[in-house]
């Protein structure tokens, strides 16, 4: 099968691999009907982050059902299923508290940028649509994979809800998802920060009543302007810098709540700020798994059309154009067919 | 009057000074009926929070109203009172949502370590006794200005509460206190952690059910061995150091809260651990105001009896003493008459 392997910064290859196969008895073996390139896929190939050898791609996914394991119960070949970027059991008690991505059996996905991929606790880690979905409807399932289901997070995470004044720091798919999210929950106002047009137009699409184009001190300041000098109810931050990270605290209101869903790296929270600003913190790797029946419903009735994020679509073969593309932001998000 | 000031690390004195005025008519002057000295008082005393001059101290505070300014309508002189240590208007959309100690109009409260003390915003800082208290009862209202407002802000913050475990680091009053709230809260389990026999004891007779001697690593290891590898639930951090907030922080669930009222002096937390560590984190300055109304009544009602934390009593005028015994922990927390 054809997959994509990134082989050092910059340097990501689309090649022949070995078909993945039962591991455990808990598996499942998806054949992949979309898969696309995620804003932290861009940390390694940005080599913020390093590897350790070719490292196969791919986190996000969704498809039809090949093959399960023996222990697997729920989940039937043929079904069209969508999973998340960690492999959860779903009955342990960290599962059953909602917090999914920390299960105590939690296994990393990895390689679903391909034509086929392994799930493991496929009856924990996957959710099946009622039947065979349009393929209209294909790309926001796969936004629901992680994109949807971390914006979704990370409103759940600064408690965005009616009466609610819901800031989002970043304008990637995860931030423009949050204010997708925010304006499910019924928030009363949604103030995107993005200075890029194409950006802040789907903002406006998913619900965002006011658009910010400053950022650091002074898009704090444009949000305190705009909330009474109080700051935000509700802070979405998806970007995950230093910068980021303060411009969500100080954006927040005492006794607020900031979601945080970039990944932090390389961020130190001042520990004087953080207890003078009241806000309440919450976020980290986004347990989807919570979210994934409510979400494919949403799809399935086609009340949300969150795949609108993908503004790219691109063979499998041509991944390394979509990297590009999303490192140079040209797009917001690319789909890849495999 | 007689009155409390630092004048640099180590030099506390009490000497004459003059007698507060009102200032504001939203003012009250009141007559204290006990004072003491705070965990947060050792900062400048130890020289680790700088000075720039000689400072009135004491910010903890329960007396009988003497005058009020013409603006102030609720609170009537010959009252006994008991505030916090910010004054807060509790009318602003921060006070109403119940964090007094960002009110839009807070002013700090200073110099309650004297016989007589100016507090501003008296209608909104000041909560009333139903008649003058019996003086048993007095160490207790005090507790309730700060320590015991304090804990129970921590217990709250960590969603201490029916069915949970919660963990305690720090054996000072506000650690202890926070024990207490824990148990009013319906908290199931309650870990302190402490190695001090007269704290431990001063725990469990709180509500305490386990107490953990380990810190650090070896801390974070016995409370996971306690929870079935997870950590607590709910974890009241009431140190303030680098060290604390980690071990608050590592003995959480994914998914878990920590409630944090050590002021954070010199901490950094590293975001990556965070982000992975999925805990909740709130906390700051209390908002003790908002917690008053109850806790007069718990302790008007004889329900708590969190004045057992005072374990040295002495006058005013030996405050010096005072405060070497708690820097030296030989006291937990010390009373003054005025």
């Amino acid at each position: 099968m054809r997959g994509a392997v990134l082989y050092a910064p910059g340097d990501v290859r689309v090649e022949q691999r070995d078909e993945p196969r039962i591991v455990a008895p808990t598996d499942a073996i998806i054949r992949l009907s979309a898969t696309c390139v995620c804003g932290s896929d861009l940390w390694p190939y940005r080599g913020i982050e390093k590897i350790d050898g070719p490292r196969p791609m791919g986190h996000e996914y969704a498809g039809v059902v090949e093959e399960v394991g023996g222990a697997v119960t729920t989940i039937k070949p043929g079904q069209f299923v969508v999973g998340s970027f960690f492999a959860s059991d779903n009955v342990c008690e960290i599962c059953r508290a909602g917090y999914q991505t920390s299960c105590v059996h939690r296994e990393g996905v990895s390689g679903a940028q391909a034509q086929y991929m392994r799930v493991p606790h496929a009856d924990g880690t996957l959710v099946a649509t009622p039947e065979l979905p349009a393929d209209d409807l294909v790309p926001s399932f796969l936004a629901a994979s992680d994109v949807l289901g971390t914006g979704w997070f990370a409103a759940v995470a600064a408690h965005a809800g009616p009466g609610k004044t819901v800031a989002v720091v970043g304008d990637g798919a995860v931030g423009l998802l949050g204010v997708l999210a925010a304006r499910q929950l019924g928030a009363e106002r949604i103030i995107a920060m993005s200075r890029h047009e194409s950006r802040q137009k789907l903002a406006l699409d998913f619900g965002a009543t006011d658009i910010v184009t400053e950022r650091g001190d002074e898009g704090v300041a444009r949000i305190k302007d705009l909330t009474g000098g109080l700051g935000a109810h509700s802070v979405i931050e998806a970007v995950g810098t230093q910068e980021s990270m303060m411009q969500a605290i100080r954006s927040t209101r005492a006794g607020g709540h900031v979601g945080y869903v970039g990944v932090t790296h390389d961020v130190q929270l001042p520990g004087m700020e953080l207890f003078f600003s009241h806000v309440h913190l919450h976020g980290g790797p986004a347990p989807v798994r919570r979210f994934l029946p409510d979400l494919v419903d949403l799809i399935w009735n086609r009340t949300i059309d969150p795949g609108k994020v993908f503004d790219l679509s691109l063979p499998l073969d041509q991944a390394a154009d979509g990297y590009r593309a999303m490192d140079e932001r040209r797009a917001i998000k690319v789909l890849l067919h495999p």
